[in-house]
């Protein structure tokens, strides 16, 4: 196996990955309480359409067809994303949450979208890791506008729901 | 379900990360075959079995017992990264595959750890937070290590290994 092979597989496991991210997405982004953050998942589920696009650019550039290739890891993220979204939680807790799991699946893609535009410049593909480059810088803003949500507001909305709580234990929150 | 639950969860699920890793690291270093990156390996494997240690610690301050909760999310990345070891790949081109895994892996805990010192901070506990910021930094630490080791050497070897290959392409590489 050369690295191009080596580069081509992973290439079809992010494919797979955005793909499943774009089913995702709007699951998240209906169970959402919060309107920014509501707003913050559909416009990212707009540019993971437009990373599953670049992508199959990328496989043109490569005189491949589109293929995907099972992402377990990104498999794996969703599955516990989903899971939170039947567990026990609402509101603030439940948004800080979706923000949680939103936040693994955009790093598990910058690790994944780094190691591949240094391969492809490694390889002379400047027009490959040309436009990587524009997704990593759109992975990256995703997950820096998340972490503002949730530091300036949901994480603090979280943690006094749960004070709420414990001073009147008795009462239902769903 | 209290923030105080949630970030709970998300312990147990870490718990459950780092003890996947501590049996998944072994393998890739006596995979690897360059020196440094199976050095690098076993040293991370070090640290991660004092990442565990110090999550039995968080367990203690929050009053609970160590407990994993399935992580499926590291599941997925280390099932990902054995099927690479069982590929035709070998030398350098292994390497690179071996430490893209290895960054996929960092990059989901610091995704991960980020979110809990957060919640930790905005919950006033401080002393779990700064417990977990020290892994914080290790994790950053490693994953930085890793990409010194791809760019600086691992990359350009697999790369030129690629071109010997489509020069000579009846030579068998295993």
């Amino acid at each position: 196996m050369t690295l191009n092979e080596l580069m081509l597989d992973e290439v079809k496991d992010l494919y797979h990955a955005e793909k499943q991210l774009v089913k995702a997405l709007p699951k998240m982004a209906k169970a959402a309480t919060n309107d920014k953050l509501r707003t913050a998942l559909s416009s990212h589920l707009e540019e993971t359409r437009g990373q599953v696009a670049r992508l199959e650019e990328v496989f043109a550039l490569l005189d491949e067809t589109p293929k995907t290739k099972p992402c377990a890891g990104m498999r794996g993220i969703i599955e516990e994303g989903s899971d939170l979204l039947q567990e026990d939680a609402d509101g603030a807790v439940l948004d800080a949450g979706i923000i949680a799991s939103a936040q693994r699946a955009e790093h598990y893609e910058i690790g994944a979208y780094g190691t591949i535009i240094a391969w492809a410049k490694e390889l002379g593909l400047r027009d490959v890791a040309r436009l990587l480059e524009q997704t990593l810088r759109e992975e990256k803003a995703a997950d820096q506008k998340l972490t503002a949500l949730a530091e300036n507001r949901v994480n603090a909305e979280a943690a006094s729901e749960g004070q709420e709580e414990m001073a009147t234990p008795k009462r239902s929150r769903r």
